[in-house]
């Protein structure tokens, strides 16, 4: 048997909880330490407060000594912007500590953020441990299984990727976001202000075509509204006819005027046919569907906590999905 | 831009012939020397043997000087049978040069050769290169594909793979290999003689097995015959009512006398619903389905050149589709 991975939680909000409460459910896992910066958690047991077991480990908000406990890796779950997480990245890799994190743009920040890139990359590289942003989007269903999926061809033309999903089975903030329950001049205001919208869709696009060895001249996304045509609702929030149910949100990667990668996601309560298609416009072709789709809440935790064995075995540097080990599921 | 990927080529049969048309495909790749024992092939022109452009590379018979050549992989297409193939492994390890291969025990010789696979990890770690067993199958849908569907689950309790393939569009080698034509009489006896099977499930059960972290007891695999109800028929054979039309074979891992992995393989001409389906048992359960299935003839040889790549960016050793960095598509 391998030994233990020894894990440091940072950041304990509802995605780092129930990170932990995972973790805790993991035989080949150990979370040896949990960080967070808000004092009301400081020194409350990382497992009691995540609503699992005890697990011994307490809340510190002192990341600089937490970070030197022996550990190999980090998961990093304190927001989506990676300027606002960089400190704490470099913390991590100061401490030599090779780092996961839920951090959407962190899934393929070269294009966007190339200077902290480099940086990022060179201090992971000197201290000989890696650094990976993942996801269930970014991170897996929008970027590396449609990649993953073309190894199975010859020739590559094209990619689309339609996510699919019923807002109305999933968390009132994911509702929230998709504008679930606002008039149309709400949704466009509240659109305008950045508070609609799904984040990854340029990491994800960027991801496939340096994958693919594609020279993109353009990026572009597009939200509009679903406006439900008949009442529809949710646990939380009731839709009345001409109201908006949520969002249709598409990214192209675009190359001398040619779409090449075509991303999609509806997200609204009631859509009527859930599921995550993947079609590879190649030799062959190659057109994949998970029928209902896969649980977001549930596939962003998995997919950081199966990245943890991978990540162990990657080379020292900040990489990608495309770059580390096949990621999987591992029990004992 | 990266360097050119240099190839050699080991072996000229109708697969190696495949691959060579591919690499011709792809600028990324040269191709540098090819080499095959048939002595009415030394000579000839690698590209035009296969039925592409003159590559300017030609055959040679002698391989201890072909795999001097100035190159990183070979690629080897000679034989299913680890046992065979062996001297030219260790041959191409001698030479310093990774290797990626057809080889369908190759693709997890571990468990049924336990001697052979640490003999040939050490040889490769000693020479600081990797060598990779993989295709369609052993080596994508029946295994790393449901191993890295899997990453998106927190929990995984089962895993069943079916493919199901109308084999009337295949190869003649195919439909023969699948039994079609056959009377149920000549059936079992071509399959007691070993000539009627797919080999490759016992491999692909114990890699998910291993990735996964579960201790088999038992892997099993039954083979029989599809019975045509109603006449049915390919361009190359006809199919009475009460004669075969192909096969159904099952593999199983088995744990405590609970089966938690099921390959299906149906292939006969007139299959109505070819497809290719994996089902992850879990939290989330996870269903995805490539309907009409993945051409395997296409496929095998795409997986085979999609994971030079990744093979090159692998730890030294004898490595699995599950060890790699993920394989994907490459273009320019």
């Amino acid at each position: 048997m391998p030994e233990k991975l020894r894990v440091i939680q940072m950041g304990l909000g509802p995605i780092g909880q129930r990170l932990v409460q995972y973790l805790a459910q993991r035989p080949a896992v150990e979370l040896v330490g949990a960080i967070d910066i808000d004092p009301q958690k400081t020194g409350m047991d990382a497992g009691l407060l995540s609503g699992t077991r005890e697990l011994g480990v307490a809340v510190s908000a002192d990341a600089v000594s937490a970070l030197q406990l022996d550990a190999q890796i980090v998961i990093l779950a304190t927001g989506s912007s990676l300027v606002h997480i960089l400190p704490q990245l470099e913390a991590c890799l100061r401490a030599e500590k090779s780092v996961v994190s839920t951090c959407e743009e962190l899934a393929y920040p070269f294009a966007d953020h190339p200077k902290i890139s480099a940086h990022l990359d060179d201090l992971a590289r000197q201290r000989g441990v890696a650094v990976l942003g993942t996801g269930v989007n970014p991170g897996f269903l929008m970027d590396a299984l449609p990649l993953f999926l073309s190894s199975a061809c010859q020739q590559v033309a094209g990619v689309e990727v339609q996510r699919h999903q019923d807002a109305a089975i999933r968390r009132l903030p994911f509702q929230r976001k998709i504008g679930a329950g606002l008039s149309p001049a709400e949704f466009a205001s509240q659109y305008q202000a950045g508070q609609i919208r799904h984040v990854g869709f340029a990491q994800s696009i960027r991801l496939i075509a340096h994958a693919f060895g594609w020279q993109l001249d353009q990026v572009e996304e597009r939200v509009e509204p679903v406006v439900a045509e008949d009442p529809t609702s949710s646990t939380f929030i009731q839709v009345a006819a001409g109201q908006c149910a949520g969002l249709r949100q598409v990214g192209r990667g675009i190359c001398k005027g040619k779409t090449l990668i075509t991303l999609e996601l509806e997200a609204y309560l009631g859509h009527p046919n859930p599921r995550d298609t993947v079609i590879i416009h190649g030799q062959p072709n190659v057109t994949s569907t998970i029928q209902g789709g896969v649980d977001g809440d549930i596939a962003t935790c998995a997919m950081v906590i199966n990245a943890l064995q991978a990540l162990r075995n990657a080379r020292p540097g900040l990489r990608t999905m495309a770059e580390i080990p096949l990621t999987h599921w591992f029990g004992a």
